[in-house]
């Protein structure tokens, strides 16, 4: 290509992925891309960990569906689809367009208290996201994590302490912008919680046991999916704190799943950063959001498909008849 | 807007000012883009100041026009344009569609023995921009700074060091990949140019005689690109350390110009850190790219015309019907 060796930076590193994930070089474009929004309840909700009410996740499922969301707004600026899965919602939203029902039960339990849900209910909620992989590689090339569903940053939190070792104090943040009293109390959960989990799980095993401890249906859902694009080889790109916990989970699952996944932002939350790193993997964008979606991640796909075109329509210096140094 | 308050974090940021510089809530999307990309040639070149023949600047203009280099898959990705404005390459390119001829003079003059063009040659190169800028605004709704001159990134770190006051160890850097004995040759040239600017430019008058001393003629294009686009009120993307070290010589001249500026990303020329952080910028980007071409600025073109598409298409807690907390 006609330009200096490394000048592309981080994009050099993505554009090998790619030809990786696809056997080939130059890659396709990874278009079409979708974006699956995971939705699920937390009964943690139950202990004042945020301010929103536990309706606003069917409020906005809905809100989703109908293309009011941010990320649909993004969605429509960069060429991709949305579709919503409700994994777990409390509540039942109703058919819509663009919405799959794939509830495996409606909302987690309390996990400050005890499991979040059933062994078998994690495996399920698993089995839908690599379900929702599976159909939509067939006719995409690139997927792209979302996630909604109020008070799923504190079992995010969980899941990264469990899985990486992090203090919960350090691996618990604002979410969406809550006050140092409720901050507080959300560590206080955390670290009750992640009590329960003994070390990091170092089978699938042990993985899928702390998942049903301390997860959400969507996380869960997330993990499933990574592990199905994998199996399609289609990159997948990972949004904020909620798709890195559940990434965590899906490494423990099945590590080489992880080759095929690219982080396309860091969130301002601080345990993302903390997935990310035990996880290796660079975010594509800092911008510092903070809003899950899939937002972030949809950002970064325009830096991916554009790596991908460098490969495949940059001239050489031969054919440019540019002099090498 | 159906999102807690400042979780779309720096794009909120970007939203705001792309509305400031529109005069209207939401702004117009930022379409469509052009990338302008400036060409020079540099006399210091003759100094060893970098591996490749100077005769690349002309051959990769001609590979820019005829759509070969990366900046022009990037753009057929993300659907920009290109144009290539041959403000001061050493060879006459010929004419080729999307190449504007506005050479002020055939390559500067050796910058570490003198000045690298007379203030009549500034100030036509600072017009050339101005006019391009002016005349792609009235088609356009985005402008992208590009350059491309073998040599440029020599020049730019002395502007750095002048309109700064950082030390040339510390602005001066690799360019396209040069080894050490080369990188300490570049010190010292630099240090010798920038030693015959008397402090940091307080006038318009004293920026355009240190432009005059130490630039490129790419560089005083992209100086007056930028107060263009700011006089037509067009939002201009900034691209390396080539914008960087312009937009400082633009800001010297004009202060209330870089209001209207975004920086697409930070490369990893140190120079151009440093002229971000005298200009107050935050980039959007950290690839660690140094292709120059505009390629940086480009990328960040989907990152801002989604928090203009944000403010235009999302629903409101009350349209939508979402609870607010």
């Amino acid at each position: 290509m006609t330009k200096p060796p490394g000048s592309l930076g981080v994009l050099e590193d993505v554009a090998a992925q790619l030809a990786g994930t696809a056997g080939a070089c130059p890659p396709p474009l990874p278009e079409p891309a979708v974006v699956a929004v995971f939705a699920g309840d937390h009964g943690v909700h139950a202990q004042g960990v945020t301010p929103w009410p536990q309706e606003v996740t069917a409020q906005m499922v809905a809100n989703l569906a109908g293309g009011g969301a941010v990320v649909n707004a993004f969605a429509a600026q960069l060429g991709a689809e949305v579709v919503v899965v409700d994994v777990g919602v409390a509540t039942p939203v109703g058919p819509a367009a663009g919405l799959l029902e794939r509830t495996v039960r409606r909302g987690t339990a309390d996990l400050s208290v005890g499991p979040a849900m059933t062994l078998a209910e994690a495996r399920q909620a698993v089995e839908v996201g690599i379900e929702v992989a599976t159909t939509l590689a067939a006719g995409h090339g690139c997927l792209v994590t979302g996630d909604m569903g109020i008070g799923n940053t504190t079992a995010s939190a969980a899941l990264v302490c469990a899985f990486t070792g992090a203090a919960p104090a350090a691996a618990t943040g604002r979410g969406t912008g809550i006050d140092d009293p409720t901050l507080a109390r959300k560590v206080e959960v955390v670290t009750r919680a992640v009590a329960r989990v003994p070390g990091r799980p170092a089978t699938p095993e042990a993985a899928l046991a702390a998942l049903a401890e301390l997860g959400g249906l969507e996380h869960a859902a997330l993990a499933g999916f990574v592990l199905g694009a994998a199996a399609a080889r289609v990159p997948v790109l990972l949004d904020g704190v909620i798709a890195g916990a559940a990434a965590l989970v899906a490494a423990a699952l099945c590590p080489a799943a992880l080759e095929h996944a690219l982080a396309g932002h860091t969130s301002a939350e601080p345990g993302h950063g903390l997935a990310l790193h035990a996880l290796g993997l660079r975010p594509l964008l800092g911008l510092d959001l903070r809003l899950g979606e899939g937002t972030g991640a949809l950002l970064s796909l325009p830096l991916v498909a554009s790596a991908a075109r460098a490969l495949r329509d940059v001239a050489t210096f031969d054919s440019a008849g540019v002099t090498e140094k």
